[in-house]
């Protein structure tokens, strides 16, 4: 399992400079002030420069949501019950939670896809490892394999997880190497006293098993989700795939963070949908080194912020690939 | 030509508080911990509180671009030369603009109007009025005509029209009692030089007609153009029939301030689609107390951002429209 993980990450080549060359000279000949569509250029750039290409595209999307369960929960660290990962599953399934909505409005197909939700979730990390490191390994393949069967030039990833912002937290803190007090947040809604249990369990997990910042699997084994080992393994997919993934909040960005960590070529094929309002989630993007296309007060999860800021690239790719040059349309240059 | 915007103004209410105290009911038994989709929660209660409804619609959309020219040019606030605001209509209606490919991207039906490119653009009113009562008057009436005889259930509105930002920059200073230096920006891309001479410019054409923010019609008459006053009355024509208008940029802003100026309640039907890097843009916003969905660095104009913006309110309609309740999906709320 560990060789085909090194397989697989050392199948990640950094995205094509010379495509993203060329992609800033074409765009600097379209019929518009230089920089006037502000960072709908550099994401029209960054896709160039993922496929391979000045001609990009990314007519085919699909937003896919990894779902799992965590036995963290049974500190009590979220305002809701452990069965409602299961139950939003379902809803899921019938077409009614948000990014059902949202997915199909920036006209993407949902893929969800159960990687541990129930019986088969993580171990409870406050007292034991979430997981083993084979499993670990196994759930990153697992979302790379997800990735790279499906027919997209452009994947959103999300997730849904009952207590997973918990992981993120603690997978933020080892990564940023910063204090859980300052990355653990209130989730889907925690008051007080649970944000107080929240960074506790935080602290304690970390005094117990010390995972290493420079061992993104053994962070995964240790206080990671089986959704999030999915992320991690979906970015590297797409990487290894040339395609550009949307990376939805927090806790998705813990993911990409950790596929960063073990493949730093993959950061190219990355981009962040939205700014959350988990306190964690800015030391994750500037770990990672990219910076969010939306900042709309969004903490829902499930891929919502990646599907509403899918039509955003949508539209940087069109005007890059559609828009006329000065010289074919006759429009006069600067004075 | 006065009696006939009285009338219009006056047909304009507001939005609807019922309509909007039902969307906040029914959005907190939508399947998402409340709150947790931000800001497009505030969009959809206002798109419902425009049109008076739980079931809103955005179904049909259009973006509307107006265009006109500018005696100012002469006295060389553009980088561009005035013959690019022809030269850009003809690309609009050739399909080469960056709003062509962004609306199409969008759903949206592209409109662009031209209300006085060429000779039949403002005079130079650094030296004299820019136009008189009755034309600025006919231009708004133009505008608000235009908006009410589209099919569309929201509507994008943007511009044209080379050395435009030197008289939305004139309305800033007035409609927000700011000096001319802090609303000057850089436009299509002036350098330090073409800066100074916009500021001054401003500050000559103030001196000169001292333009009243009472008076909105008297500002346009002063220092206007003849898109700006027809944005204003898009705005006022869309909300009279209660929809819902995308405001683009700085000098959509001008004219949507103006509007929000004769009518106050037209503020209800606007939103705020992007801010934008001109450094006057974001006075006139909270003069109108709007916020922009997007902040992405665009300063191109043209409606370009009203049109990335737009599947943002799609989006966050869609979300309203379609997700299931706790209670239809049997989802267990907080614990």
């Amino acid at each position: 399992m560990a060789a085909v993980l090194d397989r697989l990450i050392a199948s990640i080549r950094p995205a094509d400079g010379a495509a993203r060359a060329a992609a800033e000279r074409r765009q600097a000949e379209l019929t518009k002030p230089a920089g006037s569509l502000g960072r709908l250029e550099d994401i029209a750039h960054r896709v160039c420069a993922a496929q391979g290409t000045v001609t990009p595209t990314v007519a085919r999307r699909a937003v896919v949501v990894f779902a799992a369960d965590h036995g963290v929960t049974e500190e009590g660290v979220s305002a809701y019950p452990r069965a409602v990962t299961a139950q939003m599953v379902a809803n899921f399934q019938a077409g009614g939670a948000a990014v059902c909505a949202l997915a199909k409005a920036a006209g993407a197909a949902l893929h969800v896809v159960d990687v541990g939700v129930g019986e088969a979730g993580t171990a409870n990390f406050a007292r034991e490892p979430a997981m083993t490191r084979a499993r670990a390994e196994a759930a990153i393949l697992g979302g790379a394999s997800v990735v790279q069967a499906l027919e997209a030039d452009l994947v959103g990833v999300g997730e849904m997880g009952i207590g997973n912002s918990t992981s993120a937290a603690a997978i933020a803190a080892v990564m940023c190497g910063l204090a859980p007090r300052l990355v653990v947040g209130r989730g889907t809604g925690v008051d007080d006293a649970g944000l107080a249990r929240k960074v506790a369990v935080v602290e304690r997990a970390l005094a117990l098993h010390r995972p290493s910042p420079d061992d993104p699997v053994g962070v995964l084994a240790a206080v990671g989700g089986l959704e999030i080992a999915a992320i991690a393994g979906a970015c590297l997919g797409a990487a290894a795939s040339r395609r550009v993934v949307l990376v939805d909040g927090f806790i998705s960005t813990a993911g990409a963070c950790l596929a960063a960590a073990l493949a730093p070529a993959c950061a190219d094929y990355l981009l962040a949908a939205h700014r959350s309002v988990e306190p964690g989630h800015g030391a994750l993007l500037e770990r990672i080194g990219i910076i969010p296309i939306l900042d709309l007060g969004m903490r829902l999860g499930e891929g919502s912020g990646a599907a509403v800021a899918m039509p955003v690239v949508v539209a940087a790719v069109a005007a890059f690939r559609e828009m006329a040059t000065f010289a074919s349309a006759r429009v006069s240059g600067k004075a």
